[in-house]
């Protein structure tokens, strides 16, 4: 195997530990909701990936650097065996953090013996297991900031403060003409099998606005009565706000003042006014959108203006203009669209349990593009589809417009 | 107005008379669950229906039957105001069966005296609330139908006995070639405007089966272990499974002899091997498809198929050949596609209270294509998008399968 | 048999169906919550407890009226074998009320042609039989009136309006001195099993309150802010006073102009000041009991002061002068103890199914005493035990304080 | 003050640090069920205590360690003000662990200081708080053996295998004549103020059995069908049994063999006979006392059993005869009464927050007597008087039989 693939993999291993750094065992092993799973779990899940799925099938005299770990750290696959209940993974205090490091350890010297003599045969296997760690990156991150934000004294996961976005620039609209189209991963490098196979699609002439809703646009909306007027709802958010769940963005909080501040991974701050919006359900962002006679963009809509331009990586800088106009695609915000998460016509999920790893989730669910602050370097792509259920609101989504 | 209306008018409000003419007051006015409504409500609501829409800004010097109706029987129009809480529809003892009808009665009187001199003006409101009380009439029938299940004794909704079904001919596929095609309501006559604007589409070209799965049919995928192997199921449905809600079809019980019985308006009956198997939620019609190697159709592929096609009405016979070869289109299950509801490109809901007839429940939700064995003759269309959550089974509903 | 007895059966099978008397069918059907039962039920359950315990095993050639009643309208005797869930009854629109008053009928004639021929043996079971009718007579009021308490016009399950209670006597203090008693039942009538066996008791000297709390009274502790003190609460009532859900009496309503309005069985009505406050929790009663420097009785404390009077029917005249100066002792409403129901030592339930009609509800439930207005004529005692969990509300509780 | 009681203190906070030894950062932290607290919380409450209730109002010049933790970790006491909520300790991973500990030191040694000037006027408070930290050190034990079951290894707690008990003794009966007796705590040491007044009480004669209930006759319980005969079990109890909630001892295991193991504090181990049954809820004790024709001791009944008798500190040996013949009174398991929590005649709770200790629990629950082998020596009493509600099974509850 060619080294530079066992570099990338060295360097994707060792970001998880540096994400861990500024956490105690105690803060690694605690979790917020069921839908949240604690840093420890991440930390030997993506082991738990690689150990089940390159080294079991492909190392000679494979043993398991813990048997139990097999039944602990399976996500979802039951193509795999049992697990443990989802919502109970912030009981297992053991193993602890340190054996978890341990493991992880063992298993990249495993795994760089195994590429020594490999061959070109483990590429495909270990690529999909470094874009699966980069996944959980970023979920350690929103995992932690959710468990941190149940603290009474919203402690910061990083000390230093978090910067001023510059001032953002005006909302503009970029017009596509659309057509027959196609969408799904073009290309010689990964892709995850739910961005396959790429396909045509009809998009009527749409336009797409230019940079993500800011803060300040949507505490106008807030302060407007957009959570008080029915008429703007999805039935399904309605309810939710009537119920007294949904009346601001998840992380939100007055500051007295008759402002807002906002908890961030940098703790509580001010209610920046120039960077987006984050942290919403669908609800929310439909909601938004009706508000200003706009909508949300359908996924071809979005993966049309996204095709063929430069990732961007972790900006948040909305005037950094791009070739289409188009700023924030990437590393701001996951932007909501209003497609469920369905099956490309044509598709075939991955053969054995990595088969279950996107197919049985496309029902119930809504697609986010794009990518956000918290995406690590490199992971995302014009045809990457993301998706969580509509109320989901403790990743980094945000809402860009369409009309 | 022209007569024919009003004589449309008449005859669907006397057969909703009809539907509840086997049942007691005490069976119209009990709630079995939240999603389900008494027949009484129903038949109240129905009536509101015509007088909110239709009488109170159409009839001069309008006054309302009794005031309190106004929030009792307001389904879910945030723009009349506040209503009832759903799940408590069952409680609602007052006003009774006999004053919903005399109320029925008079509303009746007044819109054909209305009707007598508006003119044409009122024809496009009197229209949609036949459609509205066609939906209901469904309605009293799925949901008493669930009532009498919850009974121990099984009682029948109609004393006569369920006819057997003739031989379910052999499934083949029909296939279509697709491209750029047009889907949505085209014509002069009635639609709802969740099937507007009539747009285009790409469609790969696709296979559908000829006829609905039977009884027999789905019968052996419960026998061979359909519900025992996790590989078959999106992740909600299995843990659906898991938890043991799902296990057959929803009125399907074991009858003691290896066999099946099934509950059905008729009462319980030997499960009949040929007609279309029903009461499936989308995950169990999923799996199916999967277990056969198909999948469930798109809606715009199922529209596409039933374009030109006659409606069949309340038709159980398989082996009447239609143009294309398709049967069951019409008349024995409503057909669950893979499309979740969403606007049509460019859709706009009407304006006022009426515009949340539709478009706030496009999330969260399943299309159904075609028309059931409960729905009223005439109410039907290639167009028509029916709608329910994907866990819903107390709908006669079933499976086309697509490949 | 002796004809009195007979003559008694008819009186008392004759008030249940005066009783249901102002209600229509679909009244009778209703279940407003899973503790409270539909008129219905109740009028068909105390029939079933005539058939069970006294047709069957003594009338010869016996055959039940409808074998499927057995299950449905068994209400907790497992002696006796399965039962519909008492959450859905409810849902019994079959049989109709019509034919459980047929059904009624035909059992009080069998009992009759029973009783000529039986002699004495059946007195006893028959006159359990007619003291359960009369406890569900109590229950069809409080939960009749739960159920129309649910819709949103209060009807009156009574037409005429309700009438002014004279003004309250001051509230005095009796003083008993305690020392070995006895308590429990002595005489040759009758009394439930857990009345029994008459037992010895320490009893400090202590006083009781002459009268009961008035709602004047008791709005004085809302107003003063009983509701806001955690001091005055036991800490599962705090709970739910601290959830929203305990916030005044269980039927008052603030009327709009600083003073309050309550349901009652004749419709809403201005909070009558010199009534006793009823629909109260044990917590609540505990609280009010706290900030007046008082407490509850104990059971021994309350019968022991009750011991020879007698039985005040239906009064709710607080001035009309008992033997010892209490009144209100029996009539008016339950009176909470701080005693938690218990067996009394010896206690022995009787044998075979009806063993479960009172001992295996031991165990978190307290103790009432007295007798309300709800109450039927003849049924009260002092020694009788009535026993609710702490938190319920629906029966007409009320508070005698102590010190 | 005198030097005993502070070396007594220094034991008391010592012991706590040896029972969370085993134990590493993670596992201090974690929370497995609302009911249950994690040890860190343990470690931080009880020294809350101290700041609170000792050092804040006699500490010249006070400031607390981290003025955050009177929040963070007061448990219940309304009159200190708000507090985290009871389900969210687990995740409280600040401060860690090593705070907790540093925070214990500070305020250990500020006691001392406090102490050495204070003469006797803090005797009583630092003696309560002592006997506070006892209670939760046998609730550490508890806590962290439920959490430890919850893992799918079963960890052990405590390395060293269970040892096996002696042979179990025969069962026997011991007398008591009862009559006119008294009860509640007297002498000039310490007692909780629920244990005050003494008063007199009439108990009529009575036997209780000599030992325990051993796990070999409990077994015999669960396989002769005891948890299928609803004729045994108070009705919340079926209930349970009938929900699949109950079917034997909480940490009772099937072996595979037709035996049964149990998890303890050293890890699985086969169910040792002779060992006094444990982790019964009221339910499953009042039930095995019915079968065996027995019930359940008042806790008059225990406490005049135990009067004068020599606590035996953590035994588990039978057949050691105290005086009167009966064992295992204390060491050994709680011993469920059939007696509900109340207030002694004449009970006066503590002014202030500390009023709260007790009082506000007096509802709902029942009184469990004697100690366990978790109980601090030192800390049991004959007038002791423990409470769970009827349900809980977590803790070390037995049965001692009466009749």
């Amino acid at each position: 195997m060619d080294s530079a693939l066992l570099r990338h993999y060295e360097s994707v291993r060792q970001r998880s530990l540096r994400l861990a750094e500024p956490l105690s065992a105690e803060d690694c092993c605690a979790q917020s909701m069921p839908d949240a799973s604690p840093v420890k779990w991440h930390l030997a899940h993506t082991t738990w990936f690689f150990e089940t799925f390159v080294l079991e099938p492909h190392e000679s005299g494979f043993a398991p650097f813990d048997p139990s770990f097999r039944y602990l750290f399976n996500s979802y696959y039951n193509g795999i065996g049992a697990r443990h209940p989802r919502p109970q993974r912030g009981l297992l205090t053991r193993p602890p953090l340190a054996q978890v490091l341990a493991w992880r350890g063992q298993v990249d010297e495993r795994i760089a013996a195994l590429a020594a003599t490999a061959g070109d045969a483990l590429r495909d296997l270990l690529t999909l297991g470094l874009h699966h760690e980069q996944q959980h990156q970023e979920l350690m991150l929103t995992d932690v900031k959710h468990l941190l934000a149940q603290h009474p004294a919203a402690p910061a996961y990083l000390g230093r403060g978090l910067p001023a976005a510059p001032p953002s620039a005006p909302l503009g609209w970029q017009r596509f003409e659309g057509g027959l189209v196609e969408v799904g991963y073009e290309g010689i490098g990964f892709c995850f099998d739910n961005e396959l196979p790429r396909h045509r699609a009809w998009v009527e002439p749409f336009e797409l606005a230019t940079r993500l809703v800011t803060n300040a646009e949507y505490a106008r909306f807030v302060e407007q009565g957009g959570y008080r007027d029915p008429a703007l709802w999805l039935s399904d958010g309605w309810d939710r706000v009537a119920a007294g769940e949904l009346a601001h963005p998840l992380y939100w909080q007055r500051d007295g003042n008759g402002g807002w501040r906002e908890f961030t991974l940098h703790g509580l701050a001010p209610l920046d006014p120039h960077r987006p919006v984050t942290h919403l359900s669908l609800y929310e962002a439909d909601a938004y959108a009706r508000w200003c006679g706009a909508r949300l963009p359908t996924e071809a809509e979005w993966e049309l203006a996204a095709q063929g331009q430069a990732v961007e990586e972790g900006s948040l800088h909305p005037d950094s203009a791009p070739r289409f106009g188009l700023s924030q695609l990437f590393g701001a915000c996951w932007q909501w669209t209003s497609s469920s998460y369905a099956p490309y016509p044509g598709y075939r999920p991955q053969d054995g349990a990595l088969g279950e790893y996107n197919g049985k989730f496309m029902v119930n669910q809504y697609v986010l593009r794009g990518s956000s602050c918290a995406t690590p370097a490199g992971h995302a792509r014009a045809s990457y589809r993301n998706f969580f259920p509509a109320g989901a609101r403790w990743q980094f989504t945000g809402i860009r417009l369409a009309r």
